[in-house]
């Protein structure tokens, strides 16, 4: 197995880099005195550190039931899976559930196609159209693969929203097809106007709903979860167990007793104005400082994904990452014949100033490429 | 995949239950206020909360490095890979070096089993004699497997531990074959005499040396590491990436403090003290109330492992639950053809009075089932 080109970025990444590589969010925003007080209280506890249950905390597949039922969408803790990261979540589904393979959207999310290959699972890629997953091609291949790996929120890379028709339609061929739905929802908290039912709130039986607490509160926690129905779970669950046995019992206790306290929608709130600011900051920047880059408005999530026509950005990479600035080059998302004049942006990690001063680093290198693609034209056919 | 019977044991087993069934170390002692001064240091960094490196947090990685080199193990921070606890070093191993197979002791590690299992990778069972692996059919089946995995220092469930002729053994015959050694070394730290030089010491390049703070500090952490040659961590860290993208950075940096401001030694002495009193608890126990119980006084660890020659301990689990006391049957610790009269005490979780009691009433449980049983065939033949 090869590497991940994107970890590999962020393993030369210094603390000086102005990385929109990454899916980080803001360390700023990170709630650490409440973080501080919910350790006080769980470490009273022997329990917090000791071995746990594989399914998770009790407590808190409470919460996450609830919120999916306060958003419309049923849900009973015994349908809830806690897994270490979202990541994991897509492992044991990868490991137990796709004996015929599954469709990708195209770009794609590249943790996802590292756990289906890990799992030896065949992956047929989708495109992406400005409104969601593209419907023709996506009934055929789901008729072979007999299941769909979708990000209708804010995917990753595109930062796209499937539109409320798409979703319509995507319910409908998926449960026309018999198939299975895996909505990886890690984004979805992080709208920018208004929310989204799931997908998978139309056929609760056949789909596997995944959430994070990476992107709305800590990544590096490691804690995310999925809601299926209970003899889905069940699968999964012996996998977990052969894999991890639980997820670490400390950090689901520490954010059950943060929500217990403190809620998760202020919190959220909060994120969500930051967030839409620091977009519009990068959006400003890309516009004024490198007008070439073609992109739709991100309308949440973490990343602006877009295109400067007819060049190839992985040349872009190292030239960037020489001025200390970097991205990840659309190449990356696909498995198979690349879009090679495509990158991704993340615009929650750094700062307004920075993201200023990183465009511009990336638009000077953009400019000297071209001008010695221009010259070198020049002296060849001299 | 089926469930693990011990995991289904441990699921029914209430506040109540009197138990011997899982390896769950002493709540009572752990170092909670250290835990806590931990966490208020480390939540003053919010890189604690962020994202990190798939290798695991330097500092931590450096430390485990140091101990190793202290113990006459050179070894460098390069060479550690934190990993989610034990169970996912099997889990990345199995995934990437067992091509042809793996050769395991017998009664064997349930979770290496399930690792396995889950991997596809074929497993040659080796039984256990009193001073470690047997010699002659380990080295017939290294030979076809090209791998052992073994955990000499008090092995789960046995308890035993390799004496030095066999570990001297054990590394000549490895390296004959040309195989790889991977030596999981849970319980190594938890002896009741001295300390053992891991067999890995004697050929690095070729074994995996598989370390964890679950039994030592806390198990609902769960972090681990993998100590092994660059070249093969490579290969463990690019699966590492697609199964977790990493180990939680504050769990990791949790452990780091601690070890930082407190050290490990004062803390394993005090374990070492503790579990060996409660081994002789429970040592004595058995031989006053069950003494037909047939075993070897374990020198550290957690498990006792013994026989009631001629009677099936399986059909006494039930009968024991309900009576409030839990322990793991022989059987479930074969792959293949079980030793039915074996079973395993685990002597880490209860105290001393509850272990007078839960004896007691297994005691009662098997005079029960032999009278009944005798009742049987008297009635049968009457």
């Amino acid at each position: 197995m090869k590497r991940q080109f994107i970890r590999e970025i962020l393993d030369v990444i210094t603390a000086d880099t102005i990385s929109f590589a990454g899916g980080l969010p803001d360390a700023d925003l990170f709630p650490l005195d409440a973080f501080k007080t919910a350790a006080d209280r769980v470490l009273s506890e022997p329990a917090s550190l000791q071995y746990s249950r594989s399914q998770g905390y009790a407590p808190l597949r409470e919460k996450i039931a609830e919120r999916y039922c306060a958003a419309g969408f049923e849900t009973r803790a015994e349908e809830i899976l806690i897994t270490t990261g979202s990541q994991q979540a897509i492992n044991l589904i990868a490991l137990s559930m796709l004996p015929y393979g599954v469709t990708v959207e195209l770009p794609a999310y590249l943790g996802a196609l590292s756990a289906f290959r890990l799992a030896k699972v065949k992956t047929e890629g989708v495109a992406l159209e400005h409104d969601g997953i593209a419907m023709t091609p996506l009934r055929r291949s789901i008729a072979r693969t007999g299941a769909a790996y979708l990000i209708p929120d804010f995917q990753n890379p595109t930062g796209l929203r499937y539109s409320a028709a798409k979703r319509q339609a995507v319910a409908k061929a998926v449960l026309d097809a018999d198939a299975l739905l895996i909505e990886d929802a890690p984004y979805s908290e992080l709208y920018f106007d208004h929310a989204s039912l799931p997908i998978s709130a139309t056929m609760p039986e056949r789909s596997f709903h995944l959430g994070s607490f990476s992107k709305i509160l800590a990544p590096g926690l490691r804690v995310g979860w999925v809601r299926a129905s209970e003899a889905n779970l069940r699968r999964l669950l012996v996998v977990k167990e052969a894999i991890d046995l639980h997820t670490s019992t400390l950090d689901q206790r520490l954010i059950d007793a943060f929500w217990e306290t403190e809620g998760l929608d202020r919190h959220l709130s909060s994120l969500r104005i930051h967030y839409r600011a620091k977009k519009n900051a990068l959006s400003n920047a890309l516009r004024t400082q490198l007008p070439d880059f073609v992109f739709d408005e991100p309308r949440g999530g973490m990343f602006l994904y877009g295109r400067l026509p007819g060049f190839d950005t992985k040349t872009l990479v190292n030239r960037c990452l020489e001025r200390g600035v970097a991205f990840v080059p659309g190449s990356e998302f696909y498995p198979g014949t690349p879009a090679l004049d495509e990158l991704r942006l993340n615009f929650t990690h750094t700062d307004p100033a920075q993201m200023h001063r990183g465009v511009g680093l990336m638009a000077d290198a953009y400019r000297e490429q071209i001008v010695s693609k221009i010259t070198g034209v020049a002296r060849a056919t001299a």
